[in-house]
């Protein structure tokens, strides 16, 4: 269960606590406040503060286009039109700050996205608790055969077995030597900054975690993507559904201009023109690569079922 | 006057409807929002949005430093303790969105403090207000003669006038011709985007600009310092005024440590040491440049008067 | 004539003096080396130092990756696959430092691109030189009538004249009195920070810009588009021309990817689905707005002169 | 030993094929070029490429401050001066790129460095070498009984041995566990990004790292300081004495006014103040906490040892 008690009631607290401000708020997002959206089998992720709705990014586009932006019918059609055309400052104008627990070797991926502000638990001044990321069963994958970054099936049986029990004790054995090490009774007791790196990168960590709308969306497109490691993904989508309640305009035209969308190299766009006016294309005439053809075909809507 | 008629308007009806937040609020902050504090002749700056209060900062060091910062008494204590350790990460946690008006040689300045969000008025889109900075009279400084970047005595008499009515005359006919350049009747008009360029750097601009407590306190920290432009202190003073309304022991500490304060060097430390042992030391004996000299005994308060 | 006698000396000088090193050098961007590249009527771009160059890049990629990287059979692959797959930070691996001399609303624009380091010319300190960009007859753009940012047609004949005689005038006239409030015999002479007020937009200013080559991709992704104003371009074509010779493999993914690559929404690529199977799709039907259905036309070939 | 074999051999060819170019060159540095400084058991530094040197940094002070800058006598002169007033921007012209081989635990603390490139070796990719940091024995510090994050004694006797059995036997199971999980005959094995979690915060990475000379300077501060880890410190020592060698005058100024120098507050110097003309001021008396005044006391050269 990822939240003590203690927090549960400050958590509540907070909840029924409302105040008065004259600030811009979005309904949606105050819907979310406070609350742990649980990830995985300890983590969460849950909103401690916002700046700014769907209007706040008008808004700033206004200020910047003066009256031109006018003649666009409504905030959403304006809205569409910034995210086509890669206007990204007024999408700078929105802030969230999370509260977010998750295993180490998540946050290495996640705190390298630059553009944003952390505080993270530090493991120098404080001692870590016992809890640490095992699988779901269905999440036990293998190495892809194919994939020198990807996953593959599902393990199953013995070597399922065999592999979430190492990981339990690994990590059970690891946290009692660390136990030990740092206080041991009759003895001086190691420090905790030295202590700490006998936790395997499964150990959870926890941060204050605050970025603009702009980078935020950035981080999702990579992390929510499919290709995005499962345990970083499953922080992306329980973020994309609370971006969804916080400016819906935004994330419907984030949805369909990054999320579903693609990009298409100079060299694709020739072909489709080529398919288009009836001509058939084959990898040999594209001018692709064999791995760029793949991805090409995925993307038009010919992929693995033709090539079967 | 700053704001139109309408603008005023805008801002009563926002001030008029508070809305219900779960959020932090910080009432001094609150009898800010979207009042327009006026600086310079037609420059302005108003808050339209922030995020966060003291309590925001003390909230994540503590998750940084875990029950460690419980020793420290209170919540003034703990922030006196991280700005004078330099702990940046916990003010990041602020954030305020500020909507500038100013000349735009001051914006150029400006802008150069990177870590910060802007939506700027676009003269390629919308046609420029005919708003000039002129000086106020005791703000029409000679140069100085002893430091190239700085301003000397007044200017006075014939010579002030003469400015005064050179800077009117120039920005008037410069505007004059703008106007003509764009829209002269039976003919096509010079694109805006090419027209502004007659535009003498006086003109005004206005933008959104959003950044944290931290980068805030840097830009402060450089421009509302003695040495800093007074075209752009006016605008640093005047955001000081506001953050020591939204986040007072912040801005306390903020003020004894860094405005205030004094970075010393190894050379500038061991004089202290020789001369709080006795020991006369003097710029020959100090192993000190004479402009390092100089410095050194403004900060330790036995300069000019002493030097006469 | 951008340069002065003495800094054409001095850049003679650096390129006489070949020095021994052990980096990696690119023999395209040492023959680009400290000579200025003209640019509008007295602007300039002149690589004054840089790092690396294409295996620079994929080096970088291969510490990531690993043996992974092995399978791709070559630099110009692996470079072709990262900028495919938006890896970015093995492009940050290169860095360039360029001099540019360019005209403030040039400046203003270029500033925005904040991840890059810049030591611009201060005219707090120093007096700015009497250069003013004057567009050539064939820049002369009237604003355009259907779009609110745009350039129309070239202006001809007696209006052309009385613009160019407009900006020629004024700015010879602000810089003649720039001057005068600066420095006139018998008087104090006024601050040169606030005498730079005077001064027009199209007063040349100069600046060190250094940045890696992933931003500077993204730079150039953005000013070296059609829609960028065309004082802006110029520059960015020009740094396009540096950049080819830098890291030929870089360059040549960065056009066919970036350049000439397009990004199409998930409603987009739906319509191209649908039409490669036979299917006539129209505005109506196609769930895009007209603006979108317009720009959407352009990309697959079928744009305006289909649309006549 | 921290390189292969096949790791120095290429070192070895790229130190022995000098070649020309007309760009800065900094001597100190190219003798460090690619060399590595070992760090720790099994971690080390080198310098892979670098852009600039002291000359570099006047260079551009000169083309910001115009002929005001000629006044200072000398390079070093001027260096000190920008040093000591803060001007940031000339230090960011110099640029590094280092490979870096380091303990997990030990590049966490590092990444918090926003302001830099890195590509790290990636454990979802590839196979990470069982390396592991193990303190020297003089390193195995107990937990500090006054300072949270600290460290105290050196842990002796069957302490230590025991301490260190138990870092060594849980790091060398849990890699035996890895490979196993990984690659088992008969078994399809692990994804390799979900093996990796099974490694502790001590098993060795790398990367490359590149940075400009002001936030690499702003990193040596902090963690060549001695409150930083030890683990990381060593690090920033290497560092510096590359530095040291590639841009002496830098580093001088560096020394007497960051590493060596003290920030004061408003309160400490009205302190000094009253000291030196004879008043006596105690902790009651100086308006500071406990706290601030031994911090103060330490700097002043009145610390520890008049405190007994």
């Amino acid at each position: 269960m990822p939240l003590t008690p203690e927090q549960q009631a400050e958590i509540d607290a907070q909840r029924a606590a409302p105040r008065e401000t004259l600030r811009a708020t979005a309904p949606g997002m105050e819907a979310h406040l406070y609350t742990a959206q649980p990830v995985l089998d300890h983590g969460f992720v849950r909103v401690v503060d916002y700046m700014g709705d769907d209007a706040a990014i008008t808004q700033a586009a206004r200020v910047s286009y003066g009256r031109g932006t006018k003649s666009v019918s409504n905030d959403e059609g304006l809205i569409r039109y910034l995210m086509r055309h890669w206007h990204s400052t007024p999408f700078e104008m929105c802030e969230i700050k999370l509260h977010v627990k998750l295993p180490v070797f998540v946050a290495r991926q996640w705190i390298r996205h630059r553009t944003a502000n952390v505080n993270e638990y530090s493991a120098r001044y404080s001692i870590l608790d016992r809890e640490f990321y095992i699988p779901a069963p269905e999440a036990l994958a293998a190495q892809s055969t194919t994939n020198a970054q990807g996953r593959g099936d599902v393990l199953e049986g013995a070597e399922a077995e065999r592999v979430l029990k190492t990981l339990r004790d690994d990590a059970m054995r690891c946290y009692d030597h660390y136990e030990a090490m740092i206080a041991q009774e009759g003895q001086q007791g190691l420090a905790r900054e030295l202590a700490r790196m006998n936790l395997p990168a499964n150990v959870y960590t926890q941060w204050y975690w605050k970025t603009d709308l702009h980078n935020l969306l950035h981080f999702l497109r990579l992390r929510a993507d499919s290709h995005a490691q499962y345990e970083i993904r499953v922080y992306a989508e329980a973020i994309c559904r609370i971006v969804a309640d916080w400016v819906p305009f935004t994330f419907r035209a984030f949805e369909d201009y990054r999320m579903g969308g693609a990009t298409l190299s100079a060299t694709a766009l020739e072909c489709i023109r080529r398919m288009l006016k009836g001509e058939e294309v084959t990898q040999e005439t594209s001018g692709m690569s064999k791995g760029e053809w793949r991805e090409f075909r995925e993307v038009i809507g010919e992929g693995k079922s033709l090539q079967t």
